[in-house]
């Protein structure tokens, strides 16, 4: 089944009058993929996905406990869990980031957090500076607002062209914002480097723009972390986190560090948005961090990921075909692989998961126009096994050097 | 504390450019009273919130245990449970909506549901057809979309006014759809009679126009429940479903029963908004209703709450000054009542909640001009005691009396 083209129409023939938004719809490769992972026997490198054997479950299920025998107000609407914007702000600080609960605001997930601020910023055909290879959620949460997108190119090694970034704010229209994923960038790999941190902090102080960092994978590095870019500008700088990546998606917890004068538009909008992100999650992260497991935890998940992207790189450099090049993530669980040029990743795809059993998101499902990032693949390593990555890399890799073969003769 | 005016400026000063929307915001009634309710000692009839007391606390945790013990699938980014699918499916049979589990879409609450589907059908600008008096969280969703209100009034025995309806839809702008929120009516407290949903399903057919059916409280029956408007017209009725008033608000599980054809762009539209509704909750709640306990958990609480029901309705004749009105509600957990003319609740309120400690929601709250209903409230009887309800109206009443006394003088 090809990605892309679409493996479903996402505007099946209907004589409903939807907006006008729908009509640029794509399908949803996340869901499509997921549809796949579904498979029986599919080593699946696509979703961005915890190891499952890392959950701490006991002590999930020990928080839930706790917070559902001390009040039954877990299972209530209620405002935001105070003790986790505390914790939040705690978290924030091991990151660099000076903040006071106060400007915590809590949100279902990383995404939520995105679409909240999108719609603060946003205006309808309004201008948006990203990278050109990107996240896509981001792009599914901006695209419903039809937006001039300003792509800048990125380096596997340093992530964003600054002076792309500058010659858009200097010559360009003026974006509504400027989105980056600091570390280990979603579908890149990359962590931004120290000096273009520093200029995009001063960019966007200087041309009075928001940036919104997205610091999903901030907490999973390998090796020394660099601090976000909102340790360094605390006026234009909005971050998003979450505890997907490092606690479990399943909880949908995550959230922003915004001006203190924005919570409360913020709280309008999420009020018509799902009125309150979970208060049992809220009060069971909360339970979790407060005894005391959460560090110990966090070594083991770098520790196991760390071992499985070494094994990933390995594989690579063993199995794919020469001429390919690839990220070296130091953060995260996203690894970016290209391979030589006139090869084509999205065209393989349906092959490889129907005679190999192995699943990739195609570069090109991270671009806006679907046209970027065809050769390259996005390949996470966080959720197989070590065996699967040596099994499913060997089979990529015998599919694709065929193909370089061929295409060479 | 008045509400309203404004308890805070949703638009403290700011030097960021928002989006336009953002200007016509003002404070959450909802978050607002929330913080009142966190109160020591206050008695609470303003939001409506479940019976802290009929929580099925073990059977939850019961069923947290067998989801995360069985499959760490619970704390994974997952498709929608097919299971609680089939579930909603069987459950909406049984409130006589035939519907198969493919047109079932899955959401963060109710709320999302809405949120979703005013997405799919609002353009900006465009025009809905409404209760005058409508959930806060209703006009929440639309208000961002800066739209036309067509309103209609409502009658507190029969629902909304169908000749109204109909007149809008003969003569007035094209609206993007109509909402209705069929039992229990949030605030009005009223069940729309069955000629009129007959009605309303006959108009929405005839003239094209999605009906968005929000039946939150639907299973909250103290009677014989008619059926939903769903039941009458499976093309042009969108029905909003939720656990949050059944199980508990803290799960965040509500449904949408949509034309298949619809669900792919959902999907899209729910990808951008929080990705997944938390797989850990749809996993307990369908484990939850596997078990079997929901049947006799909803006729407690169904005897619960129509016992409430009658105690503030008692206290209601008993305590409030002659010529108060009020619905008796056939489900659900709201009741409205409407003061002599002359009186104004929410002027009323800052004393009450000041000197007597109760909370309620003033009626002109859930008007969009913040004009009509002034002389009324709603009142919650689910969340409180009988001893609280008996305690709090008489406090009310007490309040108003004395207001009426001197309006008279």
């Amino acid at each position: 089944m090809p990605l892309p083209p679409p493996p479903l129409d996402p505007l099946a023939p209907t004589d409903l009058a939807l907006a006008e938004w729908t009509r640029a719809l794509r399908p949803s490769t996340i869901q499509a993929m997921m549809g796949h992972m579904a498979r029986p026997g599919v080593i699946s490198f696509a979703l961005g996905l915890p190891a499952p054997e890392l959950f701490p479950v006991d002590d999930y299920l020990a928080a839930a406990e706790r917070v559902l025998r001390s009040d039954t107000g877990a299972l209530q609407y209620r405002a935001p869990h105070a003790p986790l914007k505390e914790q939040v702000a705690a978290l924030m600080r091991q990151r660099g980031v000076e903040c006071r609960p106060e400007q915590v605001f809590l949100t279902t997930g990383a995404q939520q957090g995105l679409a909240l601020l999108a719609r603060l910023f946003l205006e309808p055909g309004g201008a948006v500076l990203c990278d050109r290879l990107v996240y896509m959620g981001f792009q599914q949460v901006v695209e419903s607002y039809s937006p001039l997108i300003l792509p800048v190119d990125s380096d596997l090694e340093t992530g964003m062209d600054v002076d792309q970034v500058e010659a858009h704010l200097e010559h360009g229209p003026r974006p509504a914002f400027i989105y980056c994923i600091t570390d280990g960038h979603n579908p890149l790999g990359v962590s931004v480097s120290l000096e273009k941190r520093v200029r995009l902090a001063e960019l966007a102080r200087r041309h009075r723009v928001p940036l919104i960092e997205d610091d999903a994978y901030g907490l999973l590095h390998y090796g020394q972390p660099l601090p976000p870019i909102r340790s360094l500008e605390d006026r234009w700088v909005f971050y998003v986190g979450s505890f997907s990546k490092v606690l479990a998606p399943g909880f949908r917890a995550g959230w922003l560090v915004v001006p203190e004068e924005l919570v409360s538009v913020l709280g309008c909008a999420k009020d018509g948005a799902d009125i309150d992100t979970s208060t049992f999650s809220q009060r069971l992260v909360s339970s979790y961090l407060e005894s005391g497991g959460f560090e110990a935890h966090l070594g083991r998940v770098r520790a196991a990921y760390r071992e499985k992207r070494d094994a990933m790189l390995d594989a690579l450099a063993r199995h794919f075909p020469a001429g390919t090049r690839w990220s070296v993530p130091r953060h995260g669980a996203l690894l970016w692989a290209e391979l030589p040029a006139g090869m084509d990743a999205a065209a393989l795809l349906p092959d490889v998961l129907e005679r190999e059993g192995v699943a990739y998101v195609p570069g090109n499902a991270f671009s806006f126009d679907r046209r970027a990032g065809t050769r390259a693949m996005r390949l996470n390593f966080s959720f197989p096994s070590l065996a699967q990555i040596e099994e499913g890399m060997d089979r990529l890799g015998r599919v694709f050097r065929e193909a370089a073969t061929r295409r060479a003769a």
